[in-house]
């Protein structure tokens, strides 16, 4: 059901298609070996370039195993776009976009790497956010880490996978009388919910207008 | 930001908004180490009483390592539930419900088990659709496998986090003239796309009518 596009020699052939979904996903799953078990966290992730970064308290676990050298990582992003309806139970499917990731992550110590990074990740809660808000302190800024996954090193593995389109159903079921056919799903954003009376911003994020 | 419940001794109390969020969620990541390395893989995902259950073809790695004894997996079901927009950069953040499972998946062997847990796979695309569609034959069982985590089990640890409300931000920077709140996003439904052109069947799920 899936259709792998695995990436080791033509990353950038399907640069596109990476860079489409982990622009459109708001948030990623971090896969990481604690003790040797895996651990996997949801947390806001952003791109830049063919960077791929996200950040946490400097608490975090998971992000402290990073200190001691170059962390390997799975990063997985993932959209859902469909429910598959077949006639067999067995076809029933979902329709969806991933990446996967696999890749050695970095802690990012340069200030102003680091400064680009955070900006690039209040831009995913915002478009453009980062320049209408307050800056983050020295303070602040030693309080988060970041860390990064090159996503064209040598070291690094990008796996697009995708399902599109209806239900496969065997030649044999498509006489059965059952229904079939796709429920297409979609993030959608309501109305903002402000704290305060100022008026939206024209410069946010489209979802916020 | 967030408000980490750990479960260790109090996954009864809490069953509830456990259950809420695997049986919302459509699909899960399921972690596994591989040759030292994570691996996360999206996949659907269904609860069937205390036991968390996903399923894939046979030939898949992940399931694959299953076969030799009980295989230390992370699956993680995750609900984007806003985008927080704070008035500084630092407070920014997501609106989520996580649930963070941590055991040792087992495969699924029995046969009344394995069907169980493949029609509540099934139901997961649509309410009770595993009635409404040709069952799996002996052959399709036999090309699924299923892999299952008891939630209930000493060795099983289950966290929920939450992030809900407004931005917090400093004292000092609520007289800043940017604006601040949540944006709510939520997965829709959107019409059925129909392969055959019967009406779509009552029983299905409400997503679906």
């Amino acid at each position: 059901m899936l259709s792998p596009t695995r990436y080791h020699d033509r990353f950038v052939a399907d640069h596109a298609a990476v860079r489409a979904v982990l622009d459109e996903a708001l948030f990623c799953h971090v896969g990481v070996v604690v003790d040797g078990r895996p651990h996997v966290l949801p947390t806001l992730h952003a791109r830049v370039g063919d960077t791929l970064c996200v950040h946490g308290s400097t608490a975090a676990r998971i992000l402290a195993a990073g200190r001691s050298g170059p962390l390997p990582v799975c990063i997985t992003v993932s959209l859902l776009d469909g429910l598959v309806i077949a006639r067999s139970a067995f076809h029933h499917s979902l329709n969806y976009r991933s990446v996967v990731v696999h890749g050695d992550a970095r802690l990012v110590t340069g200030a102003a790497e680091k400064g680009r990074m955070l900006d690039a990740l209040v831009d995913r809660v915002g478009t453009d956010r980062s320049a209408q808000c307050r800056p983050p302190t020295a303070k602040e800024l030693a309080a988060t880490s970041v860390l990064a996954v090159d996503l064209a090193a040598e070291t690094t593995d990008v796996a697009l996978k995708t399902r599109t389109g209806g239900p496969i159903d065997d030649e044999a079921d498509l006489v059965l009388g059952h229904w079939a056919g796709v429920v297409p799903v979609r993030l959608h954003a309501e109305s903002p919910e402000p704290v305060c009376d100022l008026p939206i911003p024209a410069g946010l994020a489209p979802s916020l207008r």
